[in-house]
Formats: structure tokens, sequence, C-alpha cells
């Protein structure tokens, strides 16, 4: 099975993005991590992306904030899928990192998820989905996560119905 | 290879999402259309998913205006990957279709792209890079789609220095 | 007297949520509170809805963040009145629950209250409104608590004198 | 069986507004249409207020663009249930007249729904729901209602494959 | 010399608020403050209104967050200028009661400041230079106002220059 | 009786600033029209602003769109009350000159209105609210002009009852 | 004196950047026009930036609409100063590419200028003020169109006399 | 080699312009730091830019926060290059700041970088890129802080990698 490629702009999107490998590691999925930027190692970045292509990555992750370029910038060197996970870090609270990230003009797509954490996890559960298409065994797995997922649901109702 | 699935809220998002298809066709994927609405038909919505995914539809595309939900609702009832195109109906502009498409909570990942025509696009290509991960022909197709862009903003060049 | 069914996306929204039951508490309003996901349990969800309106649910509250899309997603489960609280959740402050629940395409409404505490207050309130419709005995009660209101700015109005 | 007082703050709003009658006229509710402005015409709009419910009006509507003060106001002189409509007039494209009506404190809520034409059609579906709590024959047609809309989505379904 | 009438939508806005009283009091201008609130107590406010007028009231301040109709409110009470500050109350960070102040429709304006503390200050400031289109003596104590203002800046830069 | 200042950043400004000269006729106060910038005339901006206030000009009226300054840096050279009107030029519909008008910081104030034609008129209303402070008989002429708007409610009202 | 290098991500940005080209051409400062996309021609963009540099290019100038990457892909490939100019294409005016122009990390600088027709403007003249730092005799240059400037706000004053 | 004047508009943004401070002592630039207001002292600022004109000083950086019309004000009075670093002072977190110092009307152009501290450091860089078209050797200087910058990103990822 092919395996997920985890970029970051900046160490001080790890915290978020430890969650993205946390989901990956219960998916089985292989991964790798690496902070590169692409405004100030715009060379490596994409020395890293044909790197790891040819070693079979399947899908990149690319998480950055502010004018986050990163996602955009794997993505025109690449034709795997992108994923983009906006950051909330500097003032504007992830708006900027947001619309830097999901308004990609025609031909260049990024697969944006939600701002921060949220974000961080899904876009685990969406590298997961895509290469389950060529990995059946994904699929169950995918379809498990789901069914703790409303366990937990109901975990946190009969919590609520305890506090009423 | 698998086929992708189109699902539109409402008729009005069809002139924009006829880009989608116009890519799909170049990228040589099949396709299916339906306008179905996550609140006005919601039964109908998931019984055509279930009985897409059982036909082995392997991506979804989910295009939707104002609050905008049927990319949500639809990843809801799959585990294949689902494709937000926000549309810009209304007054707000797209603001509201986009953060109500991309900003999915943690389990349940929509893979959302920019506002409107350009997002129409990118979901065909994207929808194209996924399957590509279980049917290599499809990355040469990307790859010379990629070329041809290359050749047109080349084109659009000489237009522009033709014109100083 | 029909009851309220409070319905909440994430056992997080609780805290906020707690001042719904306590306004129907002082309204004498019966209610039930169920964890229950749009996204995340939604037969669970539908059931739910269908088996409340069975037994004489009249109106549901229903709060979620981010994309929220928890009330109307009840909303399209039924014809009885559902009140939609915006959380504020999530980097974005509650800007993308609040465009999420109030932009809802024409013929399936959700009446949405103000985004967070102010919100759930008041989606108790409304739902007291819209019971008292049936049940004049509530009409009082409304009237009464506007009074209460009233005083309370009185009394401050005198705590901020003596502070002068 | 109670009516339905629509309040516009100006003759401007009117060809939304007209969106609301028409849905009223289809579930055979009765309403009143008035021109009353939260800031010009105060006194008036309270007398209306007082008047209207001393006659049966059961659920206000309440249409404003801009610093949108109306339905807010409406509130403060009633317990009936007030929906507030935003109007996309001025340059802020009703960004301005939507938190103008929604962000109302706790204590006077306002049953907002979505700017413009959609949230004039679905007011008379609020309010509808609202009068169905007392008035059983009400149910039915709004569940009638949703049918011919889930008709709609169909039709436009196969408009879309003829177009194909 | 006319005085000033600070109203405030709640108790809450007064540790803000009192910025404007230090500044008044700077200035010599007499003033009262009111907790009152446009939905709460809409007819005390529009007697304390007319009450105040009678006393020779000449400027009205009014403080409120969220959907902030005091302003707006007061001046359709009054032809005296009415002076809008926005509170940065609740999760929208005062973007809500900035628009619901500002966005007066023609004929009843509101004279807004910024957001939260500046704006308590400025409309103060600005409640003494229209009080002395009347009272010359107050153009004079203005006047000093902006000396030591700038005094106090050259004082900041020495700190700084210091710190250098 | 003090006359009024109209400063305008730009002739293109001049059609919606008609709107302020209307009222301001209407009202019978005497008024300048000047287009003078913030940035490209600074210091005719300064000499006009000297040479208005030693013939007893006694507002300010400053309309200016984009990072509009105007209003501001007038203020930063007068006590006289500014009041500024944000003009919706650019692609960004006037929330940058809505910004840049209202934020002014402590010590500096402008009296800010409604962004656009809304604005416009109710600048003239509030310098008309401001002179009437020091000339009781403006308090009638705005009062009258209170009385006729209401009368034009009413007239409103009429034409919609007309085409129901 | 070096020249000015003009990149666009698209011919349709050419209409607006035409405004660059004709204040250039005013202050007699040389420019290339070249269309190339930071994402569908990563590779040429970065070739000219190096190509242009050795060939005596001092300032870049970088027009981009949506997620605009141009100007920070630029940026990351010279230490030349880059001048960003946001473009106001597709449904979000301008927001997106003003964000994503101006939000760049640390290390990295984008000189960013209005969105749309004034910022190509002002690109021009920023260009201008930077080259006339190792060029005194555009300074000169700069003076005398602040003073055609200035004559061009006389004019319009004088227009709107005329109308009075 | 001409030196940098560093403007800012309260002490309260000395913190976040140390930041500029420290960029403009490793390139090994000259500067200075003045407290000055465009609002409170605009004399005095417009005394500075033609005192330090006159001393060579080649690029002008402006702090200010909320309408933060330092920048341009300082711009309307020099044809220096002006760069602009926004503040996320007060409850709007800087959008206020941004958009009144990037949207400048033609002819006037403020280069502005990032809200905060990341644009204070940029607001260095880009001085320092702009001072090298006049000097060889600060374009050595900044290739070389580039590659530190390289090097700190992968010290960064080695950080991350001992982390997983």
């Amino acid at each position: 099975m092919a395996w997920v490629g985890i970029l970051m702009g900046s160490e001080s999107d790890w915290p978020v993005m430890k969650g993205t490998t946390t989901v990956l590691k219960d998916l089985g999925i292989e991964f790798e991590v690496r902070v590169t930027s692409a405004h100030r190692t715009p060379e490596e970045t994409k020395q890293y992306i044909q790197d790891a292509e040819a070693r079979d990555c399947g899908v990149f992750i690319c998480a950055a904030g502010m004018a986050a370029h990163l996602a955009g910038a794997v993505a025109a060197h690449t034709v795997r899928p992108v994923i983009g996970v906006p950051i909330d870090s500097g003032p504007l609270q992830g708006f900027d990192a947001l619309l830097s990230t999901v308004q990609m003009p025609g031909g260049i797509p990024v697969a944006t998820v939600a701002v921060g954490k949220a974000g961080a996890k899904n876009a685990a559960y969406l590298a997961g989905q895509m290469l389950s298409l060529a990995d059946e065994s994904l699929v169950q797995k995918l379809v498990d996560d789901r069914a703790a997922n409303r366990a937990k649901v109901a975990q946190q109702n009969e919590s609520v119905q305890a506090d009423l």
C-alpha cells in the first residue's frame, strides 16, 4: 500500500499535526513527516516531493498557517492528491490560511479540510479514504472507525444523561 | 475503473457544475449526475449513495450553495472520498457555502475545493488524482493535462506580448 | 403540553446548552436532551426525531459548532419547528456555525438564534413562545419573565449608580 | 387559527417579501402586511403590535436591511414568536442585516432565517410550523408541501439528465 | 451647559464605559449614567430620553454589544445627537455590534465610534466637541487636552528611546 | 449659525455626497464642498480646515473610500466635530472604508455613519443635530423632518396595501 | 537603471495590470511583462526570475487572484523586492487574494498594495520609489507626479464647484 | 548607506516592533525609532519625515493598529518607500489595521506586510531588499540570511523527527 507524506511549513504546526499521525496509525497507514517550507526551502520541498513520489508516496498532507502556500506549492509539483490543512496561527485565526489553501485556480486542486485540530484529524481520514480506492482492506478499517465513532457519541449521550 | 457520482443540491448549480463534467470527459472518467438535496430529499440522497457505492462509484462530488450541507450529508453515509464544491449563490457570495462545506468535524472529512467555477473544475481533477491511485493510466493523463496547461500559459504570455 | 427535544452534536456543547435547560425549567416546559450527530450518527438522529414526534415533541432545539448541519438535518426530517443554536467552537469563533445554521435554502427553515450562550437561552424562550400558541398558560409565564428581566435591569442600574 | 403579521422597514423590501405571502397563501394562512419602521415610526410599530396581538395575531415576521432592528424592536413588545428576515440592501450585502437580526441578547429571541429571498420563503414555512402546534390541519399541508418539493427536485434531476 | 446622558444595555458594559465618564469629568461636562435596554426595558428607555431631554440633556451616548440596537432605538425618540459605542461582548468580537450600530438607515443617524475601550473614550471627546458648538469654553479644554495628548506621545517616545 | 464643510477625497464620491447637500438645503444649513485628499493634498486639506474654522465652520463632513483616512486626518487638525462617511468604492465594498473611518484611536474621534448613500444623508442630519445644540430653530426643523419621514412610511404602507 | 519585471498568474489579470505599465512608462522605467503561474508553470517562473535577476531586474511586481501565491513564490527565489498586487477575480472579491499575498511568514516579505486597479497603479509607484534609492533622477519624477496629482485634485474640486 | 526610520503610533506597538530592529541589526542597517502619531502629533510626524529625509533616511517603516493611518500619512509627505506594519490591537484582531494600511488610493503606495509579529520582521527584510538596490553588500547579507533560515527549517525538521 502507498504511504502518506506529511509536510508542515513550521515546527509550530507539529502539535496540531500530531493528530494526523494518530489517526493514520489507527488506520495502519505508513507515513513520513517533514518540516519544509514553500518559501524558505522551495528546492528541498520540491526534491522531497519527487523523491517521495518515486518511493510510492500516494497522498501528500500539507499544513501551513497565514499565507498558507505549502499545499498549493506541493500540488504544483505532483499529480498525487494533496490535502491542505489550514493552521490558525497569527492574529487572523486561520481565515488567511483557509482562503490561501482552498481558493486554488483551475487545474491544480488542493483538497482542503477544516482549520486546525479537526482538519488535522480529517486529513488523515481523507487520505485513508483515498488510499482505500486501491486497497480494499482500508475500507473495513474506515467502516469500523465510524462504528467506534458512533459508540463514542452514544457514550457522550449517556454522560450528559447522567449529568441531567 | 471506478466512476464519479456528481450530486447537486439544485438545478441552478448545473451551469457551474458542467465544468466538472467537461474535465472528467477529458480525463476519460465515467460519471453520473444527480440533482438531489440534503434537506428536501434526504432519503433519496442516501439511497443513491448506497446504490452508487454498490455499483462501484469511487468518488462523490457534491455541489451546494448557502448552508451547503450536501457534501457533509453524503460523507456521513459513505467512506468513499467526498469532494465538496461551494457554490456562490445568494447574497453572501459563497462565504456561507465555503464555511458550511469545509469546516467538518473530526471523523467525517469533506475534500473542499474553491468556491464556484474554479472549484468545479478542480473537483474533477481531484477526483482523477484519487482514482489514479488505483489506475496508473490516469496518472499519464493528468501529467499530459498539466503539460497542456503549461502550453496554455505560454500562449497567454504570447498574447500579452503581442498586446504590449 | 408538547415538550422540547434538545439535540447537540457533541458533549462539548453541553456546558453552553445547560443554559437552555435552565430557562425551560423556569418556564415549566418538559424536555429531553440527546447527544446525536448529523454526521456521525445520522440514522440515530433520524430515528430519534421520528420517535420524539410520535411522543408529541413539539419543538426541536439543535446545537452544533463549525459546519453546523444538525439543525438543518433535523429540519429535513420533521415539519415541527427547529431552532438552531450556533456554537462558537473551533478557531473561526462561530462565524462558520452561524452561516451553516441560518443560510438554509427555501422550503426547510431553521429558526436561528445568537451564537453561543445568549442563543442557548433564547432558544428556550423561543420554544416557549412557539408552544404558547397552543397553551395560553405559557403566555403569562413569558410575560412574568419579561417583568423579572426588567427588574433585573433596574437592579443593574442601581448597582452602577452605587459605583458612580 | 391565528394569523401572521408581516412588517417591513421599507417599501423596498416588498419585492423580496412577496415570497413570504405566496407561501402563506399556499398554506392557507391569513396574514396582514405593514410597512412600519423601528426607527422612523416606533410608536406606530408598537401600536400595531398591540393591536394585532389583541386581534389574535400569532406570529410576527419582520424584514429589514442594514442595521436591521425591526425584528428585535417588535420582539421587545410581544411574547409572540418573532421571525426576522435579514434583507441584503446596501453595500454590505446583508452581513449587517444578518448580524443585527440574529445576535439578540438573552431574553428576547428573534427566530432568524436566511438573508434575502430564501429567508423570505422560509419565514412563511416557519410561521406555518409554529401555528401548526395549535392547528393540526396545517401539519398535513406542510407535509404535502414537502412532498411537492421532493417532486420538484426529481423534475430538476430529469431536466439535468435531458441536458447531459 | 447641556449635559450628557450615558445609556448602557447591560451592567457588563460598565467597566468599558467608565472610560467615557473619566474623559467627561476631565472636560468638566456633567453626565448621568443609566442601565436601560432597548429590548428588555423599551418603555423605560423612551421615558428616560424624554425626561432627560426636558431637563436639557444635549447628547446621548449609548453602549451595547451583539445586535446593538440601543443607540438606534434612542435616536428614534430624539433629535439630539446620539453617539453609539459598539461593545465587543460575545464570540463575534464586536463585528456584530459595530454593524448593528453604524448601518442606520437614512433619516435616523447614530454617530458611531470605535469598538470597545477606544470608542468609549472617543464618545466622550465627541460629545465634548458637539457641546462646544454652544459653549466656547469647552473648545479651549479640548485644545488643551490635545496638547496633553501630544506631550504623552513625546513621553512615550522618550520611554522607547531609553529602551533602545 | 455655523456652517458645514463637506470634504471628499475624490470627485468620484460626489454623486453619493450630493445626498448630503440635499438634506442640508432642506434643513436650511449653509455648506461648502471641497475635493481634497488626505494623501494627495495634505497641506491644502490642513489649510482649508484652519481657514474654514476661522470662518466659523461648525462641523466637518468627510467622505472617502478604501483606506479612508480623510475624516481622521481632518479630525487631527480640529476640535470641531468631524463626521465620516465611508464610501463603497473598490472591490471590498466599503468594509475597508468603514473600518478605516470608525476605528479611530482614543483622543481623536470621528462620528461615523453608514457606508454609502444612507450614510451620506445621515451625515447631514447628524450635522444638523449637532448645530441645533447652539441654534434652537434647527430643532423644530429636525422634528418636522421626522414627521415628514413618518408620513412617507405611511404612504409606502398604503402603496403596498394597494399592491396586495 | 535597473528595470521592473511584471508577472501575472493569468492573462485575465492583464487589463488591470496595464495600469502598472502606464505609470512605469510615465516614470521612464523599463519593464518586461510575463504571464507565468506559481502553480501551472513553477519551473518557468523560477527560471524567469533567475534570468531576469542576471539581467539586472531590480524589482518584481506579481499579480494574482484567488489563492494568490505568485508573489510569495517569486519572493522565495530572489532577494530583490517583490511587490504583490491582489486581483479581485472569483466570487470572494479579492479578500482571498489579499490575505494570500500579504500574510507572508517571517523571512520572505511581499510588499502588498491595494486590491485591483488602485493597487496596480501603486505597484508601479512603489517600484519607482524603490529604484529611486539608487537613481536620484527618479526622485524628481516622483515629486513631479505628486504635483500633477495635486493639480488633478484641484481640477476635480473645480469641476464639483461648477456642478453645485 | 541610507538608514531606516521606524515610526510607531503608540508605545504599545514597541514590543512587536522590536522584531524589526533585531533583523535590521542582523543586516547591519542603521535605524532610528520614533513614537509619533498620525492623529495626535501630525505636525511632529511631518517634521520628522522632512528632517529624516534631509539626513538621508532611505525607507520608512510605520506601525499602527486600528484605523492605522500612520503609514499612509507618512507616504503622503515623502516619495521614499514607506512600509506599513498593521498591528493587531483592539478587538477586531488587526483586520481594521490591515485594510486601513493596504487599501491606499492610486498615487500614494504603502508597501504592506503581514499583521503583527511576522510583519514586523518582514518590514526589516523588505527595507533591506530595497536598500540593497543601492548597496550591493546587502544582497549577500540577505542571501546569507536565507541560508540560515533554510538551516533553521532543517533543524526544526530534525527536532520533529526526534519527537516521532
